[in-house]
């Protein structure tokens, strides 16, 4: 009886959540500015791939950063001192960014001097995956001390991505990680995934990255520039 | 609207969670099982720690294990291969074991042959910690590579915790984790948490953990039998 009553409640919030998002990407659009939201387990390394991410972008790229977590700015200090303009979302309880939250923030950042947009997610391997915040493109990092198994067993977050950044490959030397069986897991899930092996440590496999987004960016600009 | 609108349903099903939780309890005490639930991060090693303990304890306690992923029944498999008695819940999309979940889990377990209940709960710091789940002890795994920051970011989950493992030791001269730092953030949500540093690796500081658990159980017996 208690489910069967939540269930239309529900729908309404996520489907409310799905326009917020989609009035989010055409302000984004409207504004020329690519977004990406990346979502991993707590310490697999998404603020440490944005520190490296910006400064070596820095003169190319003006980036912006929304920041998402239960408490503290840390993540947003961070950033910031990494070089990007910063915003930090405390989420209080919440498991996962929303739509709402990330609109909220977007009001606070100077997007009209801004290529590149972003948006750090809760570090959760499941909660963010049901979200959308309106972004274009879902990057997730995997860490190798998590772990070869879990896009076995986190099927739905793996299968939602776009773009695999697998961090920490420096620890590959020290940690159990079959590399082939963790690639087997992704390709189930998303054949055919670009996928980035970085150390955010000792900066292998940085560039490819970099390359990746900067090459994005500006398919996305020739996009929209031929849609006008 | 809808917000408001939801409140009072998300209540009922918090109470019908804690009702049931109480039940587990209430059975697991009038067994004689002493029960743990492991919460932590994907891939910290709480599947790992529950490998290196069910051996080392052999011939001392009987121990059975539920495992909670989204998916998969790899964990169970480990578990069963360590020694223990295993039963895999899949949450499907849930993103945290509940009462009923470890309810459906006890009937499949031969509870008067056991004197440990091991619970690992879904990979994930944030959702497990608002569920009660009937058993006797929460205990925390944090791991190395991590980071430092996990106790100031995951406040609640730090908070609700009665034993800290902080696993993956080895990784120490690899990574940057400052233990001052982290251990502070412990003890200003926790004072005077006991806490374990180990690696289910090299087997360092497990003896420690492995003497904790069966002191612990012991008290729990001898308070059982004061209480008859």
């Amino acid at each position: 009886m208690v489910m069967s009553k939540q269930i239309p409640v529900i729908e309404q919030i996520l489907s409310a959540n799905d326009r917020l998002a989609e009035q989010n990407r055409q302000k984004l659009d409207s504004l020329g500015v690519y977004s990406i939201n990346i979502m991993a387990s707590p310490g697999a390394g998404k603020t440490a791939l944005i520190e490296q991410t910006v400064p070596r972008l820095a003169g190319k790229l003006r980036i912006a950063v929304i920041e998402g977590d239960l408490a503290t700015s840390i993540d947003a200090e961070r950033a910031t001192a990494a070089g990007a303009v910063s915003v930090q979302i405390n989420t209080g309880g919440n498991c996962h960014l929303e739509a709402q939250m990330v609109r909220d923030a977007l009001e606070q950042l100077p997007l009209h001097d801004i290529d590149l947009l972003i948006v750090e997610n809760v570090g959760n391997l499941v909660c963010p995956a049901g979200w959308a915040l309106g972004t274009h493109h879902n990057v997730l990092v995997a860490s190798v001390p998590e772990g070869d198994d879990k896009p076995y067993k986190y099927p739905a977050t793996y299968r939602g991505v776009d773009t695999l950044v697998i961090n920490k490959i420096d620890l590959l030397p020290y940690v159990r990680f079959n590399m082939e069986r963790f690639r087997q897991g992704v390709a189930i899930l998303s054949p055919g995934l670009t996928t980035f092996p970085v150390s955010c440590v000792t900066g292998e496999g940085l560039p490819a990255w970099l390359e990746w987004l900067e090459h994005t960016i500006a398919t996305f600009r020739q996009d929209l520039s031929n849609a006008k």
